[in-house]
């Protein structure tokens, strides 16, 4: 090769190392190139949230974790104010502020991988924040807390003496003048909630902690303590009972006003307050995340609340191939928040207020947004309107503008519903147990598709469609849902709103046939396996199709419901069941109806069938 | 009463009440005052230090701690660079940060009084630090730490198929890959060093934790573990092994260029890194401070090393009604710190450098100290100087000016001495116990005594007096000690220098009677129960007494040291030993002597005495 050439290759060569090197460097961050490394148990917290912004400044397009075990502590952690939906109210803490492990702000295009690791949080923390990112994966990652807040104790010995149990060796607590006081990582639980799992009949129950607290501890030696409660106090032996601090002061994970999320083979295996939060997000994708306690740990619960919880999202959500097992509140909730009016100013301009205690000062109207007003006694929606302006009163009240003269009908108390922050839905081939709750809590106006998941055991419905303008203010009427291809395993066994395995339950106070609240409804295709009378309850629904389902008895667990009634319909309209299989001795076998013409209802293909 | 008169009144009243009360509030303030609460268990660090700076500032002669427990947290607290003696080196720790539980900067005249509380810290914090204060007392406290950086666990089965070691439950573990890993709150151990206390024997020796190390770990049950150790591993059941670490990057306590510093009721019931430090600090005094586990713990360790380290103070150390239980080194260290001249710059002007790895970069030296020029063979203080300046070139160098010329004779590797800051010292009514090494440290050039105190199986001798310019630099010669009316009681079971219950043992190497290190130590009227041959070792010693003690066979322990002398005379000169009254079937009963003529002992009133 002459002398020429071969330094034109040379320089290429060099131009196309440094390019590469260059590209190398920008793109993707390893933490160990910054010094960190995993199975120190030291506190990486600040550490780490240096070089997450650096990864952002950068523009990388990848952060990897090698795989190990990394310890976050509320040390050196980055404290911001959040307003996060359905968590604590203003009394309970009136800072809002969030220590917060890792916190993503502005990141784009960027994937946070960690190979497997596992994230050990401590103290009350928000593991994760994603604020304003866009195009952000999460994937291969753990994460736990040291000690969650969650206490977990069995009962071990129940006698006239009292009760022995011992407690999981995570739950720290101190016996002081005969009280036992749960603490952990710089906290104490004061506001105690329990719910007890039987751990043979996999079922969770309300349990209440104060037949506990009232009695005189002993320690019979470490994490062995014995209680003198009353005689008459008879829990089942071998039982698990989890106590809780209801106060939300923090959140498991909170994804905000971002756009395209996923999350990938995460495990989420304990969460403070509440569970992953996504608010004000465009398009995000659940795929195989695992809320669940991590196995070798043997503790049961996962979450303090709801694993994940939707609020005031669009596009499209996406949950798939996932694992829900051990919350005290609802796997899945998505819904949005109705303010009401409580001031008209002007023609085109309203006050609205946040009502409900946890849900308030949020970013809920963007300039364009397409709001819906809401008769709050009816629930309908009557009248549409677009936002001009929105001005935050403060952290309760907001004044929007409207591009048009707001409706006469609006009424004292109604409400305005944010229409373009709904999301459509896809919940698909995931499992939900243990939880005392519901499995699905669900209003979208936009489709929605529940179907192939498996509802074991879940304790109220394991589908429950709601929208209310009077307690949580919760919105609003589903147009297009269709459940199908899912197995329901011995679900609502306490009952619950309609008590019944699919409830669909709107707050509206007078149920009238011809001012439906939802519509559209299909329940196809799916098996019910149930111990008691009640399958589907549905309220002020217009359009509900019941086809092509199984329902097999199952005596795995009494029957207990008040509702006698396999189906019942209040208030609905153009509501068909059309063959449905029945498999056992299915209790009931009837159908109830009341404030609806008989016409509202067809029934085909059912023959065990009764209406009454 | 006349209407001027009940003005004159109710105005001096008011007077009265508003000066009063503005007492009251620059004098006393209670944590209370500020909200902090006691048993919240939330982390109380910011908030306290605020509080005691508060308290600073208006000059309180008084911080109350209402009775409770108290957490403290890193999170928040004060980090701040302080070289304290004995500790980390540079490579183990460069950065010489300390993360301060309560920082007292500058405090005057001010009393903190907790009441009782319990202070409970976490992760590795140095509790308190006293820095530049006067008139200071601290009282009514008691210190722990919720997870020691101890690690202590016992043997409950030992057999051919190796061990089974049940874990206290304050020390949290991990098996990985099958080998335990100790961690804690934000560390993990990775420097061992093991010491194992005979639950039966009451002693305490080093442990080689490497063959555990080694071994497969497998978890039994929570807080049992079994271990794979080779069959040949055969330690004493029911025997309790403490692991630590050995870097030592935080202090117990650290009470740093002060003057009439006071703790009385004090318990101090973990320490890491080293105990409580107190340097460059004129006039200590420890009443009634307890170094100890709390019992309820039923942890057996209550500090990394030392228990009370006094490096370079003057005035007065009293240590009274204390007791010293538990601790990985010695209860009591009173030392100064030689530095080696390493230039001599000119005729007046030298270079000194701290030569020992963990003691450095501390304010050794101030405008008109008097120091003392040491030869480093002989130890001797042959003349005197005046520092006029002082100038500190680095973390390890300082550069003193002298009023004076320095001597013509200084050698090569020859030290100088800081004699303004020794101490005089007295040390009564305490008891010692379970360490592996000595009760008693001392080196100082004043009056020293040692009296009514109970030295109860300490692994090494029950007091030592070293003084080296060789290994750690610790200075001096004793020029009076009197060591009078102690009981010591099966102590120095491991041997150690000179192999006796005291023992004086300088660093020179060539013992010259005629040019003696220490001199005038009288030991008197004290009652030594022994198992072994060696009562005293002296070295280089001129004038020492030893009359009217009694020795005492005991049984409880075999004989094993190899210095079979009860009494060993090396270099010495004008000794007596008179008076000694021996009860039993006492070992030895012989005196050896070398380096030094027949006429420097004398024994009068010993009858059974042999000289060798």
């Amino acid at each position: 090769m002459p002398l020429f050439s071969r330094l034109i290759r040379s320089a290429a060569l060099l131009i196309s190392f440094l390019f590469t090197h260059q590209l190398t460097y920008s793109q993707t961050i390893s933490i160990s190139d910054f010094g960190v490394k995993p199975d120190t148990y030291e506190n990486i917290t600040p550490r780490i949230q240096k070089i997450i912004d650096e990864a952002i400044t950068r523009h990388s397009t990848k952060l990897i974790f090698p795989k190990g075990r990394y310890d976050f502590w509320p040390d050196g952690a980055i404290r911001a104010k959040y307003f996060v939906s359905n968590t604590s109210t203003e009394e309970e803490d009136s800072t809002k502020i969030k220590t917060i492990g890792m916190l993503f702000k502005n990141a784009k295009n960027l994937t946070i991988d960690g190979n497997g690791s596992l994230f050990i949080f401590h103290g009350k923390m928000t593991t994760i924040v994603l604020d304003q990112c866009e195009n952000v994966i999460l994937q291969n990652i753990h994460v736990d807390f040291e000690r969650p807040t969650m206490s977990e104790m069995r009962y071990v010995k129940v006698s006239a003496q009292g009760v022995d149990l011992e407690i999981h060796p995570d739950a720290k607590y101190s016996i002081s003048n005969g009280q036992l006081i749960w603490h952990g990582e710089g906290w104490k639980t004061t506001h105690f909630h329990g719910v007890e799992f039987d751990t043979t009949m996999k079922t969770m129950r309300y349990s209440d902690w104060k037949i506990l607290n009232n009695s005189k501890a002993t320690e019979l030696r470490p994490n062995l303590v014995h209680f003198d409660t009353p005689s008459d106090f008879k829990p089942k032996q071998g039982n698990i009972l989890t106590v809780r601090d209801i106060i939300r002061d923090q959140v498991g994970m909170l994804i905000l006003q971002s756009k395209n999320i996923k999350l990938e083979d995460v495990g989420m295996h304990y969460m403070h307050g509440l569970g992953i939060v996504s608010q004000y997000t465009e398009n995000i994708t659940m795929h195989r995340v695992t809320c669940a306690p991590r196995e070798e740990t043997k503790r049961i619960i996962a979450s303090s609340a709801d694993f994940m919880h939707f609020s005031g999202c669009r596009g499209q959500i996406t949950v798939e191939d996932c694992k829900f097992s051990g919350a005290h509140d609802d796997p899945i909730n998505i819904h949005g928040t109705n303010l009401r009016m409580i001031e008209k100013i002007n023609k085109n301009r309203l006050k609205l207020r946040f009502m409900h205690g946890q849900s308030y000062g949020f970013n809920a109207f963007s300039t364009g947004d397409t709001v819906a007003f809401v008769h709050a006694a009816t629930m309908i929606r009557f009248e549409k309107g677009i936002v001009k302006t929105v001005e935050r009163v403060n952290d309760r009240d907001i004044i929007l503008t409207f591009q048009s003269v707001v409706p006469a009908g609006l009424e004292a108390h109604d409400c305005v519903e944010n229409m373009t922050w709904t999301p459509q839905v896809f919940i698909k081939n995931n499992y939900f147990t243990r939880t005392n709750t519901r499995g699905i809590l669900l209003t979208t106006p936009r489709k929605a598709v529940v179907e192939s998941n498996i509802f074991y055991r879940t304790g109220m419905s394991a589908i429950l469609i709601e929208a209310d303008a009077e307690g949580w203010y919760e919105s609003g009427p589903v147009r297009d849902v269709t459940i199908r291809n899912n197995q329901f395993i011995d679900c609502a066994y306490q009952g619950g709103p309609g008590n019944a395995v699919i409830g669909i339950n709107p707050s509206n106070k007078i149920a009238d046939f011809k001012k439906p609240v939802h519509s559209n409804i299909r329940i196809e295709n799916n098996v019910f396996t149930t111990f008691d009378f009640p399958v589907l309850y549905a309220k002020s629904t217009q359009g509900l199709i019941f086809s092509r389902n199984t329902i097999i008895r199952s005596n795995t667990l009494p029957a207990e419901s008040d509702n006698k009634k396999m189906f019942y319909f209040n208030g609905c309209s153009q509501v068909e069941i059309t063959n449905t299989k029945m498999s056992g001795d299915v209790l009931g076998k009837n159908i109830k109806t009341e404030n609806m013409p008989k016409t509202g209802l067809k029934v085909t293909g059912s023959k065990r069938l009764s209406i009454e």
